[in-house]
Formats: structure tokens, sequence, C-alpha cells
């Protein structure tokens, strides 16, 4: 039986000494003029040039943030926009990450009924099973949509709690319209998120699913500006390990994530993408180290995981 | 202005004179004996071979479909399980089942904050604006998950109105499990899928998404076994043409379905899958045509064709 996935991610937070994690979506625009500027053929019209330049921009934060953070997050939706050679870039970019330690996370967001489900697990849950792809690895968790209920998700359960992987099931989401659909009152008094909270506290409860320490490797994504709604999904959800996106360049400070943590420090991961792995595009970053942008993704990757130990209290 | 994705589907509805949609969710382990035998090298657990003999039949199947029905849907799950090189076999078909003159509704069910459905837009919506990649089109509409709410879907909507495509935004789905979380009610007896069903309305009516014929590009799924919540839904989104998922291997009936088209006969397509494309597994289909697999897929699409003629009047 592989180890379970909280067990690998809390020995993995106890390690790096942070619940700190840096979610990569890359954008072409946005990549440093270095990156940019060294190719011949490159042009963001072309898809080749374009996608050899965000995976180099990719694997460069991954070196940068690998010996900082215990676990990275990669959007599927940045790769998939290259077509099949993202997809390649995606899984290459999965093993990278992990052979320099890190654990990743597939921000994949899919979802769908049963025997649809089981697909998506085939190709994002599972590492490969196919003779002629022994070395291609899944990530080590993903993030779930869970609209369709339990029959939708339980073949990310199985895939997770056999594979020793990991899910992160979509509960409250950072965008502001998250409201219009996730925050309405149901007729018991609950908010629509808390009926999906509730699903995952059961599935996270599921046999075989929960680790040495008690958590299951069910989690939830949960962002939440206020403290009170924030502690409501804490409580919800106790064997779940929360994802909190939205630091940052979404708004989200440390004390608003701080509420996701249980007492004793543990129980959730804070994801920041823009503000670290844009830091180059800040001021305060480049007055420090001008054109050196991986020196910049690293001080603000830094300054990501002491702001964080201000209201946390990990390692 | 290309042409609204309303009026393509209503043109092709017209012109075929059916409602019915073929979707194309194929298992390797369901396929026909002929296509599984005749090669060397073919093996489940070679991705390669796999996918191959998965292209083989999918391609079959749009040449037996194309003259019967308007559009196919394609699940992208069981392309992604073969990894970059099924995504590519996933737009091969699309271009495949174009060429054949069907409309292609990719079914990827994706959703996530603005600026990364942006991205999901650009893979999924946008025909390929790379000049390495000048033919590689996209599916005529794509379904999209709304749990976000209104800037997780604008993408999808800038993308859909002004590339001529088309969405169907998953309101109530077919599953069993459906009933946990979309049909809880909210404090003002609304149930949750309706709430989804009243955004959905209020997109469809954006300005620059209708058609001529006073439908949006801006469609919903929508699946019910009870006539009393199908017709709410029908009257909850008047602008939107609904596909209807389920009927066949998932249960659903065309009397299950008529409650989605409007009195004219206007505003639905129903979907079937399994029940069509594996015909050749059913006793009823395999004695009229023995191992004529082709045989047993055209019968089969034809009886569904007629089965909903007998519900509603296009055409």
């Amino acid at each position: 039986m592989p180890e379970n996935f909280s067990d690998r991610l809390l020995k993995a937070i106890a390690e790096k000494k942070t619940p700190a994690v840096v979610a990569i979506d890359p954008v072409y625009s946005r990549l440093p003029a270095e990156i940019a500027e060294h190719r011949e053929l490159n042009d963001e019209s072309d898809s080749e040039a374009a996608l050899d330049a965000v995976l180099e921009f990719c694997r460069h934060v991954i070196h940068v943030v690998a010996p900082i953070v215990p676990a990275v997050k990669l959007n599927s939706a940045y790769f998939e926009r290259y077509y099949s050679e993202g997809v390649d870039g995606y899984y290459e970019l999965i093993q990278e990450a992990q052979e320099r330690g890190l654990l990743v996370i597939g921000d994949i967001k899919r979802g769908d009924v049963g025997h649809s489900s089981e697909a998506y697990a085939a190709a994002h849950v599972i590492d490969s099973e196919f003779t002629n792809l022994p070395d291609l690895a899944a990530p080590d968790a993903v993030t779930v949509n869970g609209y369709f209920g339990t029959d939708g998700v339980a073949p990310f359960l199985e895939a997770a709690g056999s594979a020793g992987k990991g899910l992160f099931v979509l509960v409250r989401t950072s965008n502001e319209s998250a409201v219009e659909l996730q925050d309405v009152f149901t007729s018991d008094g609950r908010r629509i998120h808390e009926v999906l909270g509730g699903l995952v506290a059961r599935w996270a409860g599921e046999y075989g699913l929960t680790g040495s320490r008690g958590y299951s490797c069910v989690g939830a994504v949960c962002a939440a500006r206020e403290p009170e709604m924030a502690r409501r999904l804490r409580e919800l959800m106790p064997h779940s390990i929360l994802l909190v996106p939205g630091y940052g360049a979404q708004g989200l400070t440390a004390e608003h994530c701080a509420p996701f943590f249980k007492s004793d420090g543990s129980g959730a991961v804070v994801a920041a993408g823009r503000s670290v792995i844009y830091a180059y595009e800040q001021p305060h970053y480049l007055e420090l180290y001008t054109s050196e942008w991986k020196k910049c993704v690293e001080h603000a990757c830094r300054d990501f995981v002491a702001d964080l130990a201000r209201v946390t209290k990990v390692g």
C-alpha cells in the first residue's frame, strides 16, 4: 500500500517548515525579457516557440522554489492552451518537480459523471500503467470539481486511495463571483459551499482514505475573506487538508488564511501564484535585483513563506 | 462576424430533421472485435496501439452517423486518458467530424477562475491562432462548469460570442448523485441547479450572444426524470438550447426528454452515447447483423432518431 498523500504532504510541510505552495500558471506575455529575448524563433504566434519559452520559465521557477516550499501547483489550463505539446510539457514539469523533491498538485478541476471521471482519474491521478510509458507519472494530487456529487467523485476517490495520491475538491473558490452560487443559503440555513463541504467531509472519512495523522487524502479548495466563513469551513471538514488559493495577486492576505489552520498549525496549505512567479514585475523586487528575475522570484517566495509564518506555527 | 452558434445548430437540426446528438465516449475494452483483432500490436497496455484502435473506431462511428444526426459530442476524458497523443486524436476527430458536415460539441466540462478560464477558452473554444497550426479547429461548442459564477464563465462567453461558438453550462446533470448538491433547496425555495440556471439565463441574454431566431449561443446541460423539474428548467432559460444527456444507457427515455423542448419543437438537443456507439453489444442488433458492427451502430442511431421523433416535431 503506498503512503497516504496526507502523510506525504504533512511530512513535506514539516521538512520545509512552511505550508506555502507556489502556483505556476505561466502566461507567455508575462515571461521575463531574458527568456523572451534569447531565442531566435521566439514569437507568441508560434506555439512551439511560445511553449518552449513557457517551459523554460517554469523549469527555472521550479528550481528556485524547490528548496523553499513543499509543493507546487501546476494549472493544466496554461499548458492545454498549447494543445498536445503543452500536455507533454505539463507532464514533463511534473516529473521535473518531483525529481527535485517537490510534491505536485495538478490543478485540473476535472469532474464528470462516473464513467467519464474514471477516464480522467486514469490520466490525472494514477501513474501511467501503459507499458510504453513506464516513467510517466501523474501529479501527487489533483483538484476536482464536485458539482456532480458522490458518483462523479468516486472514481477519483478510488484512484487516489489506491495510488497514494490526493484530491482537493473545489468547495469555496477565491474569485469574486463565487458568491453568486457558492454562498447562496439553503433552506436549512447553510451556504451551498457548506453542502459540498459536508459531502467532502463524508468522502474524506471513507475507509482507506485516512493517513496516520488523522488526515484524509481528500482535501478541499477553500478561500474566504470573512474569518467566520473560514472557521466554519475548517470545522466542517476536520479530516481534510485545505488548499487555500488567492494569496497575493488575488488579494488574500496571511490573516485571511490563518483561520483555515487548526490550533496546532496543521490542516492547510496556502497557494500563491502571480505574486511570486512574476515578482520581477514588482518595483520592490526590481530595485533590489534589476534584471535578475530568478532572484526576484526567490525573494518573493521567501517573503511569502515569512508572511505565512507570522500567522501559522508550522515546524 | 461569424454566424451565431444557435443559428448554426438550429439549421443543422432542420437539415437532418432531428435534435439527436451522438455522444462518442470510447472505451478500449468495448471496441468491436473486428477493430481489436486486425492489429498486430494490439494491446490495451500499449497506449499507442490502444489509442490507434480507439480512433479508428471513432472515425467509423463518425462516418456512420454523419448523414443521420446534426452533431456529435466528444468527451475529452476518453482522449486525455492517452495523454498528449490522445489530445492530438481528439482534435483530429473534431476536424474529421466537421469535414463530414457535423457540428462538434467538445464535452470538456472545464471551469476555473477568470484568467485560467481564459487559457481554457483559447484551447477549447477559439480555433488555433498559432501561425504554425493554421488548420487546428476547436469544437463548435463546449460544455462548461459554472460553479465559479460569472467571472469564471466570462472568458468562455467572450470567446464563444466572438468566434461563433457555443457553450453548454452544466446545470442539472444526468447522474444519480446529482440530487446531493444540485437539487438541494435554497432559502427562497429554488433548487441549487435553478440558481445556476438563472445565471445561465442572464449570461444567455447578454448583448451579442443571441442569434437570429432568439436563441443564445449559451445553452445548458439539463437532465431530469421528473417532468416538472424539466419544465421549470425549460421556462427558466427561454433563450438557451438545452443539451439533454442520459438517453439510453443512463436510463432517460424520449418521454423524459420531451419537456425540454418548446411547443414549437425547438430548444433542445438530446445526446445518446453508449446505447448507440456500442449497439453491437445488444442482442437485438446482433441478431440482425451478427458481426457487422457498423450496421448495428447505424440501426441504433436511426432507432434513437425515430424514438425522439415520437415526442418532438422537428422538421
